[in-house]
């Protein structure tokens, strides 16, 4: 059955999605940003043509991201956002009532134009909390004085301008850049997309290498290659799965409930790795 | 950009896999049952047009509905797979070594001999632990005298011959032919298809009233709908989270050391459900 223009095809994902219409499209110094109304997601984001979100399915990358980090820090404060320019990670950082400055730094100010138009429930953009900052992470991490309890990198695939924030340079400056608690998270790509696993492999070691504990974990996120999705969560003290840590996810029922996808036992339960997963990160 | 003749798309799924030739294509007194070869996933079947299993990705969905329900019951002999065609399922359960008779009752012959011919690493039909008959699963198990330690429902969809899988009636009987011990385990859809939450609604509720324990668990299978799908285990007697449980999943390395994705934590992380997929099944 030969498909229609109207329908969006991402190659990598091997998904098909039917469009209504085309809603933004903008060519920035970095890539291309665009947005379509779509049959049954909501709208949907691509840059150069790579799904970011959609209104349907952003909940769970957005609360995985960000509270596995949150509440494994016993109590955040500072926060620093490496990309996140549709602002979700940055509304669910927002959530947790200890934090009193959240810095976003965004490289593209068009991925945050197409979220304020398109996304007006993903971005809590006027909280007085928020600080966004248009110029690259990768040199912001390496020259700011400030100390963060939580660095959440968000970023893109490891191809066009996000392939810095792969590479243990990078992670070394965020390691320096978190206070003795701190901690880490970042996107890292699909397990079943096997062209990404050197990417993965390497974030892996360096970030092995560098805190005292790291470790991996998974979320279903329907829109992205083949529906798996990878994080690291790297800290200097404490672990992710700690007695403490998952006490503490426990305790804020308000927070909780405005949730609908984390609660502490999918924290827990996203740690535990398929045979073949855990394979592609051990030597 | 439009896609080719030569591309399987699932309206269902929203997923579009490309195809290098029609391998298979019979229609039976119950189905039209479909092989393709594909560009990424190996062989691919279809029934009526649904994704049922491909070479690459069979072992998620074999292995997750097998060794929880195998694990769960302290020493399965006898185990009763419903549907299971294309052998994934009895080639699972038969890797344990309590086992002495797998009866296997696939409605549709000729799933059984797509399998044969384009999926020979799925199905372990020389076994002489296993019995396939062709007949109706939901009229076998009214009749049987036989009592099972173990009964997988691996059905399709419930549309078309597998409709009756997720009746009240038929699980009522499931419950009569399982011994005192006893554990079922069932597909039950992706939470993610909303068309489908009245039946995993019903199957949940009608095992819950039947069982004593009954919980739902969750894996990735990239190739069906979302790559998010569920399951159920029910059983009379012992939790599939108890300590027990764990500790017998644990036990068996060589076992173990076969699978591409169970491993004793992957058996208790299943269970963690996201509060979107609770929602669905509570009250």
């Amino acid at each position: 059955m030969p498909l229609q223009y109207n329908e969006f095809y991402n190659e990598q994902t091997g998904l098909t999605v039917g469009l209504k219409k085309k809603l933004f499209s903008k060519k920035s110094e970095y890539q291309l940003v665009e947005v379509f109304e779509t049959d049954t997601w909501g709208n949907l984001m691509t840059i150069d043509g790579m799904v970011m979100l959609s209104e349907r399915d952003e909940f769970v990358y957005h609360e995985m991201l960000s509270h596995v980090a949150m509440f494994t820090h016993p109590e955040p404060k500072r926060v620093l956002i490496i990309g996140g320019g549709d602002g979700g990670t940055a509304r669910e950082v927002l959530k947790h009532p200890s934090v009193e400055q959240v810095d976003m730094v965004e490289i593209d100010e068009t991925v945050v134009e197409a979220s304020k138009l398109h996304f007006p429930g993903v971005g809590d953009f006027d909280n007085p909390k928020l600080n966004v900052k248009f110029e690259d992470g990768i040199e912001f991490v390496k020259n700011t004085a400030a100390s963060y309890d939580v660095i959440i990198i968000d970023g893109s695939d490891p191809i066009g301008p996000a392939v810095g924030l792969f590479e243990r340079d990078f992670l070394k400056t965020c390691f320096d850049a978190l206070a003795d608690n701190g901690v880490l998270t970042s996107q890292t790509e699909s397990p079943w997309v096997e062209s990404y696993h050197p990417s993965m492999k390497k974030v892996f070691t360096s970030l092995g290498d560098l805190f005292p504990i790291t470790k991996m974990y998974l979320s279903y996120i329907p829109l992205y290659p083949a529906g798996m999705w990878s994080m690291a969560c790297a800290t200097k003290k404490e672990s992710p799965l700690s007695d403490e840590v998952l006490k503490r996810a426990s305790s804020n029922t308000y927070l909780l409930n405005s949730l609908d996808y984390y609660n502490p036992e999918v924290h827990r339960g996203a740690f535990a790795l398929p045979n073949f997963v855990k394979r592609i990160i051990e030597d």
